[in-house]
């Protein structure tokens, strides 16, 4: 019996969730749902219905594991705590100052109706998180330090296109080498803002438009580029969908810290992800965690989890014999 | 209520778990047990006691959690069945080969006594375990690659000071850097014993010693060397102690993987530690699942398990709100 699994926004999120279900034997995509016509939707795998999210609750008992993937900002706040009445959920949910909120919310909803809904899945949060967390737990006298990139922020990217006579941007988010460098030396360095990350901008211009004032406008925009040395090319529309139409992205969580009775002896711990595809790898983590969801909510466990909350067994299609046998 | 926690034997390991008890406010240790007579072993914590492993059943009540700090080849297969009995414990144990067999025996004594086992806790096996797990489970269709090093093998070392004539002697290994590139660059390279590692020895010879003939040994040592590119340097005592007295070591665990509907994707997991104290790292892990261990207990689990089977959340000191606010 194969985990029949709903997802729930077509995007490139969605998307991400449709191939790596593919990827994995034990999952089924029962059904698409959107807020467009579903007429208007066309999907990739034959064997999965694409119907209207106003119809959700119908799937009530044909879908295991609903994935939703909406935007953090305006869609799964109010999205994850509605559809854990009707099923297990996944989300993930990054407005990390918002997630004690949002976890309550989805808790509540969640246990109310006897389902598992997991929260803020993917890289970060998610797979970042979680080495955050073993690291911290191993090396309590230490400094944590993250970098992301080399990537594309879609935040970014959007505040430049939101700049008038801008008609098409992609901004990447550059982790400095030497900043990387000097946290693996274990010197423990302070990093500002600036230190650590650079930004670099491509820019298509509407016709007439003044580069040069624009380019002073996307350097001083407070919050996006201010506090960063920010690099800006205006390219052609072509040069533009030809080099920088793909959503790579990636990062490093390390962690410096010490051991002994004096502590003499340093020690570094570093995760880090290279990513063709943003959205096709956090896709990859909500599926895993989809399966996690599957088996919490068939041993009659309920309520809101993190990745913080869920054994690592719980992600693998192995048997536990299986992984001790070949991985552990 | 502190976590009280007993050290079964004291060698480096088992010094390295009472360096890292005092870096954790919420554990003490209460007793370390010996074979050596107790008055001939000098232990760093004041307030703890040095008792003979013979009375180690006087302690059932006294010590929430045992980290068994023996071997793998002799002591564990036995130690870790037999004291599961008096306490929840906590082993290294890391004969890959015979973990299924190892958590059997303490599985079936574990769940008869109503006590929690963690075995297998460490880096190799251990984070690095974890971390094969969870890159396994987000890219299903990819491909593993562990390099160790750069540090001292115990094992290698060994066998270089049991041949005729060695003095004494320090073995690295090296992971090759070239090999490593290939792996990150994604192109899924088979790598051959010889092309992961090379290995360094450090050798003090006996007066009157044949090098030219030892160096030859060393280099054609089946197992151990003939399968690597060996460096055999001859060094006086001297240099050996100021210049290799440390353990060091580390290594890279690494998934190179795909996605998207028709695997146009690719994708790089990597986990690396450079350890300044392989034992003290070893122990610092050892310590936070010790945490686990009494938690799981104190919630009326029992039986054995490893570094799969439990939640993230329960290696930290912090709660779960704690961690939600601060890691995730």
């Amino acid at each position: 019996m194969k985990t029949r699994i709903g997802i729930l926004g077509y995007g490139n999120l969605g998307r991400g969730v449709e191939c790596a279900i593919r990827q994995n034997e034990d999952m089924e995509l029962a059904a698409v749902f959107t807020r467009r016509t579903p007429s208007s939707v066309s999907i990739l795998t034959k064997s999965a219905a694409v119907c209207s999210v106003d119809d959700v609750a119908d799937w009530k008992d044909k879908i295991d594991v609903m994935i939703l993937c909406g935007g953090s900002a305006t869609d799964l706040p109010h999205q994850t705590p509605e559809y854990v009445k009707y099923f297990n959920v996944i989300d993930s949910f990054d407005t990390h100052a918002r997630i004690p909120e949002h976890f309550a919310n989805v808790d509540a909803a969640a246990k109310a109706n006897a389902h598992i809904g997991i929260i803020s899945v993917g890289w970060d949060p998610g797979m970042f998180s979680l080495n955050r967390l073993y690291a911290n737990a191993i090396l309590p006298d230490g400094k944590d330090y993250t970098f992301w990139g080399k990537g594309v922020s879609q935040g970014h990217s959007d505040a430049l296109r939101r700049i008038e006579d801008v008609k098409n941007a992609k901004q990447y988010t550059i982790p400095v080498n030497s900043a990387l460098e000097a946290v693996r030396s274990g010197s423990n360095p302070e990093l500002t803002t600036r230190e650590k990350h650079t930004r670099e901008c491509f820019v298509v211009l509407e016709e007439g438009a003044d580069a040069a004032k624009i380019e002073q406008e996307i350097k001083n925009m407070p919050n996006y580029f201010a506090d960063y040395d920010t690099t800006v090319h205006f390219i052609s529309e072509e040069e533009l969908l030809t080099n920088h139409s793909g959503i790579p992205h990636g990062g490093f969580v390390l962690r410096s810290g010490v051991t002994g009775w004096n502590k003499e002896n340093k020690h570094l711990i570093e995760y880090s992800l290279k990513l063709d595809s943003n959205p096709e790898f956090t896709a990859s983590v909500l599926v895993a965690y989809a399966r996690a969801a599957h088996r919490l909510a068939q041993e009659g466990q309920s309520g809101c989890k993190t990745v913080f909350d869920i054994a690592p067994a719980y992600l693998s299609a192995k048997s536990g014999e299986e992984l001790r046998a070949s991985m552990l």
